[in-house]
């Protein structure tokens, strides 16, 4: 049987939330988002970033990140991301399909600096080109990354400088908020940025993310974006409960640690066994090279990603832990590792 | 406290599918639906239907119907549908905002017939008017009514004599396949429609609706749609599941069943109290006309949606049972009422 | 050999703007409405409205009323017109095509009153519909009416009241401002609407519609509009001469009144005839009411649309003029039916 | 005063379109592209590419463009251009604004190559990402330069073996099949793409692009793509009579012949005067490198874009002739230069 490092989606729930669901499941609740465990999560978020934000739930990234994007921008607005981030790699075309171009700047490590935006702000050709308005980030990035506090506030006071919005894409950022080299908390999140998600389908929930909006320019008539992508979810209360239970005594952070703490573990061992890592990263996302041999022989027991062709002898594969990791698979890896 | 009819999604799921969740929540299973559940989901649709249909699980209503329509028409082509149809007036021009019209047939039982559609077609201006190229419907309909087996069949054999593909909004499917009136069943269904979907979120599930597609000319590269509008659940093991459960000895049509009787009951004691209803329907959606006094009185004590203001003295109501609804709530509503 | 009442585009433009052009050919000039005489026109329609306009020549009326109603609307939010509108009824979807619904009011006489807008407003279900926020009309509309001084202000102020944008097409205005029974002014349309449109192409040019931007927060960024919708002309010149010459000395008034003069003719004669009108117009598009033989008599001689059919004897026409149209082929079309 | 080598749409249009204006000004026609010009513009095209093509006029190239592309593909696809190209970096987002995305390919001299669209099609993650469908290129390109036979055979050959559409955005075509280094015929062209486009706007017509349509399965509703876009011009005479002209005896081609003597004129002596190019160019425009304070000179007598900042003390400019330049202003600019 193979066990799969493939992605961080690939169980059901924290068990705590099946728990709650059956609990409350013959209280009748107001229906799209209206229901009293939706409201208990934004008020629990309200507390974390010490901010008076509005908080809805959508049910996945990719609907998170359209109707966000599409109820922020005009219609010749454009958002900028790095070539490594999820609208512009990874969505089908989901933002353009709502009217907007997504422009790419290159980037090494999943992160966006204020001199990567530049050249599109001073693009200058006036209306004979997108005007740049939204700033696209992912923290943990699709490489594993996560932005420090300096970097962040750079990017934040460089938006607020040149009238862009900072929208942060948070699939991962409870496992950003909780990796070693972070020094970032839910209230910098806030304060940094104009909205954001937490992500719950990787974090722990059977699916949902929720959205939080601090800019209260964004707020108004935002459930009508909502409605119009198809993302007001009629019976809401299937993802305010689960928030309600993830956000509880920080319960998705301590899911997220474990799931980095397992991805360091695997990272620790395949680099004390000699294997080169293609990134640097300390959430749940690890990057190996392996010798495309040695590639063969894991796959014969485990599942995971084939990332990038490094020569015709070395390709780097992608290890995703997550809460549900169990640590004796990753010994079992780590020890079949060793074996190869 | 308020009891409400004012919705068929008011309260969780069926207890069967949380058991179920739990059961193999730890099992791991593939994304984007190609999990077990979801496959053997779709086994089952195959079996009820007499088909070699795909099924997609998506996570609601006007999710389901804007990506369903972006995927069949052409940029110019329309749909019609009924001047009731939730894509006309309930979904904040969701279909329009992927850039389709929608064109209104005046209907007043929310039925379409082919009488109705003719116009659409008699438009005959070439390349000045939309092409009309879809039709949708609702079975049962925004009116809680159902289509005869000899209406869908007309219906049908209509839109294939006039290169219309049929589409079918099943978000009460279950409710209009257990009508005292029906005679249609999913075989049918399956024959005389082209796409459907079975709801899930009204008929006992937590979230989400099973698409069915029968054309096969439909069925190529709808992943891509549904990536695209942000329909393609990461973990669709969440409906998977639910659609496994639910699906499995007819239980989905047990729970509608039960809301049938429910609303059947309702409507027999508010008649036989002296109450006109506004239009006849036997599925689980009531209409009741009611002086307003006796309404200012009910809603002490239920919520449920005032539908249509009759003259200065008389307004008909929405009253809407489910899968949940206990038979002594039933009961008291109808003592209260006799009360008055 | 036939001629053509058919429609108001079937020949070239006013002679004086071919001089022209040939006048100014090789004069250089800025690109994208910078040249000096779409400067020129935008001067002399501030003196002619009395106030401080935005004007952008649009090589079209479809092209100009999706381009300004794209501009205007938040994707959530609706334009209505008369059902008769060319928008609604005659642009294959163009309007939609850019993400928006156009609500159908019922109109008898092309026009739209406060009453007819009232019921869009009351939908009243928050955002779970579109929002109501522009007010299409066309003076003159489809049917060959013009608006009043006092239903336009009525429009207008209820308008106002209710945060509605009120946008004319203007694509037969100087017909409307030219017509027996107009008592409006251009100083009157600026005053009334926040923009609208002044028609060329069927109004003695070549091609091109001046559009008029009055209320001042629709005029920042409309040109990333235009581009974006290929609406901005690199050599803008080419309508800006045109109508540099159209509204010099009011000579686009004065084409215009020769229409409607024909058409009156046609008019009077007809009815004198004994044949009754659909509608009552007084502008360059009359809609009489034939036996049919009658109708294909003329054909024989005269183009024209059969625009409705009365019952299986009757049919109503409708026969346009033009600032072209001879009046001996008025006089011809006269003898021709009265012989029948 | 300023003479302009700022672009190639500065003047009206070849006298010989004028008088054709005037001479059928008072022919009725009929509208929306039916009229006999058109039809004669048509065949002239059928003749010159030996192929039973359809021909479409538009007033403007990005009208064009999107109008094409969003005929073309389906909701989920996309199309690679050069990051030079016209539909990436010039247009507003008007593509994504018809919601698809556009893939940039690195391009150094503004042409495209097979090996430049392989990475798009080996994106390979199914339906996670956009489907290249389509490629964009343009002849002479937007920095000049042109293709070879070779080169566009090969293309041609690639993109039919992928299953690709080729469209080349002809806005400067007449001027790349008059270049010296040109082997290009438009019955090559035409062999070779699936759709293409003759520019009127810059070769020589007030207005007007000639969409060339050889792929018989593109053929089919086009019309309706046009209306809905605002791309069917009502009097389509207007832009039929100005191709119908410059068809005739290849006039278009000897005005694109004088634009490219213009320029390599301007070219030779340029680079007889010690200053480089930054790009090889031997169509109407040209890049040539000048020193600052050689630039600052030459814009008190010239108009014209400084095109790239190569340093702190160069920088290249674009000059662009027409077939309205006069060889007079060349050599004047050429003897200005001399002397600085």
């Amino acid at each position: 049987m193979i066990y799969s490092f493939a992605n961080d989606y690939a169980e059901g729930c924290h068990p705590s939330i099946l728990k709650a669901l059956t609990d409350n499941n013959f209280i009748q609740q107001a229906g799209y988002g209206d229901d009293e465990y939706t409201k208990n999560a934004e008020s629990i978020i309200k507390q974390l970033t010490a901010a008076d934000v509005d908080v809805h739930m959508i049910a996945g990234g990719t609907l998170a990140n359209l109707t966000v994007l599409a109820s922020i921008l005009k219609p010749f607005e454009s958002v900028v991301a790095a070539a490594t981030g999820h609208i512009y790699v990874n969505e089908t075309g989901a933002i353009e399909a709502t009217g907007h171009k997504v422009e790419a700047a290159p980037s090494e490590n999943g992160k966006l600096r204020p001199e990567d935006i530049i050249p599109f702000l001073n693009k200058a050709r006036g209306h004979h080109v997108v005007r740049t308005r939204a700033v696209y980030i992912s923290d943990s990035t699709e490489l594993g990354t996560v932005y420090t506090k300096q970097e962040l506030s750079g990017l934040s006071e460089f938006c607020k400088a040149n009238n862009l919005i900072l929208f942060m894409d948070g699939a991962r950022l409870p496992m950003a908020l909780t990796a070693p080299s972070n020094d970032l908390t839910l209230i910098d999140i806030a304060a940094l940025t104009d909205i954001f998600y937490i992500g719950g389908t990787k974090c722990g929930a059977l699916l949902g993310e929720a959205v939080v909006i601090v800019n209260s320019e964004l707020k108004k008539d935002f459930k009508y974006h909502l409605k119009q992508r198809g993302a007001l979810t009629a019976k809401g209360r299937s993802m305010g409960v689960q928030f309600d239970q993830l956000l509880r005594n920080d319960m998705i952070f301590d899911l997220a640690r474990h799931a980095n703490l397992m991805a360091g573990k695997l990272s620790n061992a395949i680099k004390s066994l000699g294997y080169p890592m293609l990134i640097d990263s300390d959430t749940n996302q690890i990057f190996p090279v392996f010798p495309n041999r040695v590639i063969r022989k894991l796959q014969q027991k485990y599942g995971f990603l084939v990332w990038k062709i490094i020569d015709s002898d070395y390709s780097s594969v992608r290890l995703i832990t997550s809460w549900a990791t169990p640590e004796n698979m990753v010994d079992k890896f780590i020890e079949d590792l060793s074996q190869i």
